[in-house]
Formats: structure tokens, sequence, C-alpha cells
């Protein structure tokens, strides 16, 4: 399509595209934005090597003044994002390219797989979090994401969600985050017996040891040889800080042993669970008086297995004309819900007190006052139009990139891990519940609309 | 854990761990194994650099020896595993990997990270050229994989599994295979008119040209504007391509498509089909006489939508004794399916004539005859037991790494894909149907089975 724009004299036709999702994933009522850093680093080191231009060369499908051209080509465009950590709703768009045609195309595939990703495992992690009431979640995906690179991408998304610490030793080190693990089952085996096995490891790490009881039987063999284990450890001055629940029923197993535990005086040793552990499942294991400390996710967090893909897409939504002048531009779709909004748009969120109680798409020239005032908004499906009155209005795009360059250093990965925090906590418990929620309001401003409407028009008539 | 048995002198005790998984995907009736050449790349790279020791010195878990210790390792295990392209099912090593226990240990979740989404996603693009029935079947999931390097271990499962090209340009270059693609709706957008959007791309790529005819209205305007330019190329000597339908009812559109080129005369005008298509999707719409000769799948197929993860294990099978001997180890579990099957084993397939007729996992140093013989085995969870006739017995695991080396170069992926074809055929329909297929026949051998009872009791003991 890029050689296709150099052969038609459109590589300096100004274009923007947004991206965004049409459908909030695992039936919920919110997503967090996520994968914008690394989006950013992607399109900073945008180039084509001389190998790959020899490999596009033997595909004889390409003329040389187009490798030519790819050869020095870098992005030079303008990024508006959704910061890392914000809420995001469908329509709403997570980011918004301006660029010449060929750079604002060229770049849609990896943007969409970055951000698609990143934003769809923080939302879960999120969920997650929220389940677990307080309790830690642990990322443990390693061994069932897409290779290692897809892993770390797991990983740093399930932290900006709310996980507080990985198993994944690299993501340790690459996002400064915590590390967190056990021993496996493989770890008892190699010993003679399991309580052999549990003073080995307890000897290795006295003041980090959590000890995984279910290799032969929980309650029979595992927690007696642990608190046993906690009690030697105990009369040399450390605490056994945890045992690890992998198999059976975790709620009945861990009433149990927590019993076990606390008449042996082992009351500060944690339980952590794992096992095919979701949002659902933790919510029902608690629902069932489950005394777990710390919730080992891995699987369905990873692979997000109930709805393993967002559905981002990357639409133009301006164009520049003959004469130079950037022209709003709309994709009309037999399905209503798939026709696009023209035109290149900022997102305001309006605030009551603490609490955000909707969102408008404005184009990027209209300027509401963003201090106690009051935004009419339609949306465009339904024809439902909403007023909102508000505290403040707060514009949700800000710049990230100007003519190719960031516009400041990545965030650290705990920052926006406290901003997902807090976004969600100015949203009411009624649109963050992770079963049935409410639907929360995005309309588009009046100005917006007509625009729409006036161009839905032509492109029929 | 490795650190532990750094601590507690287990160096040099030797082990041996299985890779396999429990159940099939998809509800199916087979696997296809899948991402041995990189699991081998990732243990002959493996090592600590200076910035990954700093790293973990830092956390203040590991004393300088481990450290040390660490800073010289390299893997130095032999590994035996089932070729990739080969039919895999439950309870069979995909690898068997045996060296000193630190080591065997430390590899386990990037082992497991690789065979089990490159064996997850080659068995899925398998079932999807099944329901492809002949058409040809592309890769488009870059957008929807986790990061770019999943989605470039998705290109490579996919091509093993038989998807025959992929629009994944870098997975081309890197894995020589074929790249196709098409244009986005933006390309159209991004032009007065479609038919002037057709007559570009015609113009650049006259003889690889599938117009994207859903931008507007497929049969009003789409079809018949990519009539037009298919005429224009035709009077110039070209031929079009294809047509692309990316939405509405897939089936209806192509039949209606089919009879408008053909009756235009552009008979060679192949159509590709794309819009969340998977082997279920694929299947109704031939059912339903959908004239669609090129599939693109993409979400579906990189996320395995309808079971995003293999639920892969490593379990330990044998390790050595304070003598030094290597034994079999077992690992119990309340639930019966989990238990292990202890020891260190070979796979034999058995074939007559052409089609496999069941397999039987024997310990090592079982020496069946491999020509027309008989070989009884027992399924240990129901006990059922079963004499297999053969022609031929063919031992699955091959060796592939020794002391840390690659016995031989990887293997061109189109071999791959050539063997996995072979290994469909040679397993009968009712095994390799993509829905209800009756269950393929993996047995223990006398063996074998004996072993495992006199472990169970042992542990139960």
């Amino acid at each position: 399509m890029v050689c296709g724009y150099h052969a038609h004299g459109k590589l300096a036709q100004e274009s923007c595209f947004e991206l965004y999702f049409r459908k909030l994933p695992f039936a919920g009522g919110y997503c967090l934005s996520c994968g914008l850093e690394p989006a950013l680093e992607w399109l900073e080191g945008l180039r084509f090597e001389a190998e790959q231009l020899d490999y596009l060369r033997n595909l004889n499908l390409f003329p040389e003044d187009f490798l030519d051209w790819l050869s020095q080509l870098r992005f030079r465009g303008d990024v508006w994002a959704i910061p890392e950590g914000e809420l995001v709703f469908p329509g709403e768009p997570l980011l918004r390219v301006q660029a010449p045609l060929p750079q604002a195309q060229l770049v849609e595939s990896a943007l969409l797989n970055i951000v698609n990703y990143h934003t769809l495992v923080a939302t879960k992690a999120s969920r997650i979090r929220q389940a677990a009431e307080g309790g830690l979640v642990l990322e443990f995906g390693l061994r069932r994401a897409q290779g290692i690179n897809g892993a770390l991408a797991a990983t740093r998304a399930a932290i900006v969600g709310g996980c507080q610490a990985t198993s994944n030793v690299l993501a340790g080190q690459l996002f400064q985050v915590p590390v967190k693990g056990t021993h496996a089952h493989s770890w008892i085996m190699s010993f003679d017996t399991e309580l052999e096995a549990f003073r080995a490891y307890a000897h290795t790490y006295p003041d980090s040891c959590t000890l995984l009881v279910d290799t032969y039987d929980t309650l029979q063999s595992g927690v007696p040889n642990a608190i046993r284990v906690g009690q030697e450890l105990a009369e040399k001055g450390h605490v056994l800080a945890g045992i690890r629940l992998d198999s059976g029923d975790l709620a009945q197993l861990s009433i149990e042993s927590r019993k076990m535990l606390d008449q042996a005086g082992l009351t500060q040793t944690r339980i952590l669970a794992s096992n095919d552990l979701d949002e659902y499942a933790i919510a029902e294991l608690k629902s069932r008086g489950a005394r777990i400390d710390i919730w080992g996710v891995g699987t369905n967090l990873v692979t997000c297995k109930d709805e393993p893909a967002l559905g981002g897409v990357y639409k133009l939504v301006a164009a520049s004309d003959h004469q130079g002048e950037l022209r709003p531009r709309i994709k009309v779709s037999s399905n209503p819900g798939k026709s696009t909004v023209p035109g290149i748009k900022q997102l305001y969120r309006a605030y009551s007190g603490e609490l955000v109680v909707g969102d408008v798409l404005c184009l990027a020239h209209e300027e509401p006052s963003l201090q106690n005032g009051q935004i009419g908004s339609t949306q465009p499906l339904t024809g439902e139009r909403k007023t909102l009155n508000y505290d403040r209005l707060e514009p949700v795009l800000v710049p990230v990139m100007e003519k190719g360059r960031r516009l400041r250093p990545a965030p650290d990965l705990q920052n926006c891990a406290k901003r997902s925090e807090k976004s969600l906590q100015s949203l009411a418990p009624e649109f963050r519940r992770i079963q049935l929620p409410e639907t929360y309001w995005v309309g588009l401003s009046d100005e917006l609309l007509s625009l729409r409407k006036k161009l839905l028009l032509e492109a029929l008539r």
C-alpha cells in the first residue's frame, strides 16, 4: 500500500488516523489504556536496514526508487494519546496519529499489535485485582504466553493494570518491578522426603520461604510438614512467609490450612493460591470464605482466556485534499456500528467531585469550558442525548510525540500502576464491577455529530 | 530453586524431565508438535550476562558463590524430542531433557512458553487448513498477537501447521515463507473515489492486485468497480488476481460476486475472504456454498480464541539417588489424571500400511521389534488394554541435542510444513476431523505400567 502511495504522488498527503476499539472486553464496564510507551519506542526505532531492503528487493514487487525512499524513511509524525493507566471506553482514540499518509499507514499493524494486547491485559489484571479485594496479585503467566517477548509484554501490562509482582525475573529486571516466586513440585521430588525438601528450601530462604504443599497430600503431609519447618524457623527468629496451594478445592483447603497454621502459632504465614485463577474463580472462592492472602494468576491473565483479543482498529479520520487542506473522512459500513466518526478529535472527561460522569468526543478545535459547566452530547447509534453537568472537564488526549520525537521520557511503570488505581477509583462501583456493570456514557459533541451526519449523507448519495 | 540446589550440593544430581500436555485443545483429536527449533536455539543461547547478574545481586536473595556459578552456567544437557510437524497426543513427551538438576530446572519456563504456544497454533492452523478443503489459507494475525515477537512465533507455527503464506513481512524475511496481502480501507478513503483508488492499486501491482471491495457497498459499488478495473487490466494483458470480502454475509456475497465476476469474463479472479474466520466459520461458510478461494485468518488463529493456552507441563521423571544412580520418580496427585508417569521413556508409533494405529509409551531401554509385530499396552486411568498389530513401529523421540549442542542444523520451515501434511495424512479421518473426533490410542507398555503401579504404591504407603 505504501508503495502505491509512493507511485501515486501521495508521499506528502497529510493524514490523521485514530486507534480505538468498538466493544469492551470481558463483558466489562471499562478498559485501562496500556502499551503507549512500547508503541512510541517502536515508532522512534522504525527504519529499514540493508538486509530488510534486500529482502524486499528480492520479492520483485517493488521498484528501486521506492526502496531508496524506504531506506530513508523515519517516522516523523505527531502523536496524541490517552496516557497509560487511564480509563478508556469504546470509540475513544487511544492514539491519534497525524503524519504523511505513507508513514501513518506503515505503522498501523505494529501499533495495533502493541496497544491491543497491552490494553487487554492491563484491563484483565485490574479486574482480577478488584476480585482479590485487597489481596496481593502476582503475575505467573510466563509459561503460557506467546513466546518470551509475549510474556514480557504480559508482565508489563499486568503491572500497569494492578498486579503487584511477577514471577518473570527478566521482566523484573527490565521494568523494575518486584519479583516473587515459589518452588516447583520437582524441588520436592528431588529430595528423599517432603520434609527434607522443605527444610532445605527454608535454609536457603529463611525470610522469604513459601512452601508448595500439594506434592503428595496437602492436609495430611504438606501442611503438617510446612508447620514443622515453620516452627523450626520460628525457633531461629524467622517467619515462614507462606504456603502455596496449587490443586484441589482451594476454598476448603485454605480454610483448613489456615486453622492448622493458626493453631500452630504460625499466624503470620500467608496462604498463596494458584491453579487456573481469574477474576471469576477468585470471586467464587471469596464467596465461599476462602482464606487466601495471595493470588498467583497465570494462564487466564496472559491469554485473557475468556476474550483473548481486543478488537482495536486503526481508521483514517482525515486526509488532505488536492489543495492540501486536511479534510475529515468517513468509512461507511452496512453495519451502522462500524461506520467511523470522522475528523480530528479531542476527548473530554467530565468530573463531578472525584467521580467521572461521562465522556464527550469533540472536534479538536472545539474549546468547551473546563470548569463548572455543562456539555450536551449524543450517542450516534441510539440517538440518545444527554447533558453532563461538571465541576471539571479534562482533555484526555495529550501530545506525546512531535515530528517523530517523544515529548517526555518514558514514565516509571509504578506511576502508570498508580494512575490505573486512581482512574479506577474515579469510576463509580456500578461501572467498574466485574459482572453486569452499567454502561458509562460516551457521546459526540453537537458539532461532531453534525459533521458525521453530513459526511454520511454525502457518502450514501 | 536453582539457588537452593546450589546450596544443597545438588549441582551434579542428574535429572530427567518430560514436557507434555494432558488434554487435546479445541476438543480435537490430535496436536502437531511445534516449537522445537526455537526452544533449542534458546537453550544454546542461555547465559547470564553481567547486567543480569548485577540485577540478581541487587535483589539481595542470592549469595555471591551462587552468582559466580551462574555466570559460568551453560546448558549442557541432552535433549530428545518429537520433530516439528509430527503428531502428538496427551501424555507424550514433546521434549525429554536430561541434565544436571539445576540446568534442567532453570529452563522449564522458557521451554514451556515456547513449545506450548507453537504447538497450539500449529494445531489450530492445521484444523483451519482442513476446514478450507484445499483452499489457500493466509495468516493475517499480526495486529492481534502478543507483541511483535508473539506475532512472529504465531506466523512460524501457523506455517508449520498448514498456512501457505503470511501478511507479516518480517516473518516472511526471517522464516523465508511467502508473503501475501491486500490494501486497507484507508487506501480507498485516501482517494476521491473507489474506482480511482482501485485503478491506482492495479497500476502499481498489475499482476498481483487484490481489491478490497467493501469500503462503501460490496455488490453495488465494490464488485462493479473491481470488474471495471479487471477488464481494463485484461485489455493490457493482465489478470485481476482477486477481490477481498471483509464484512457482511461472506457466503452470500461470495456467491453473488462469483456470478458477477464470471459474467464479466473474470473467471480467473479469485475471491479472498477475511473477518473473524476460524475452522468452524469456514466449515459453516463452505456448507452454505460459499465460493471463497482464499481464507485470510487472523485473530482466531493467533490467539486460538476458543482455547488460548495449551496446558503443557514439565515434570521430573527421574533423578539420581545418593549413589548417583538415575531412578524413576513420580508425583502423586489426588486427581488421578495428574499423577505422573515415571521413568525415562521412548514413544513408539505403530503403523499399519500408511495409517497410524496407536502409540505406546515404553521405558527407554525396552526394545520392541520394529517390523511386523504386536505390542500390548494399557491406559493407566481406565485400565483398558489393547494389543496393536503393526507392519512398522517407529520410535518417535529422536536425539536433537547432546551436551548442549544441537545435533543437526535447523530444518527448513517448509520441510516441517510438509511433515505436518504427511503426519496428518497418516491419521485416519475419524481421528482428525475437527468436530467430535474419535480418540486415538495411547497406552503404556507392560513394563512401564508395572513401574508406575509400584511407585504409586510406594508413594501412598
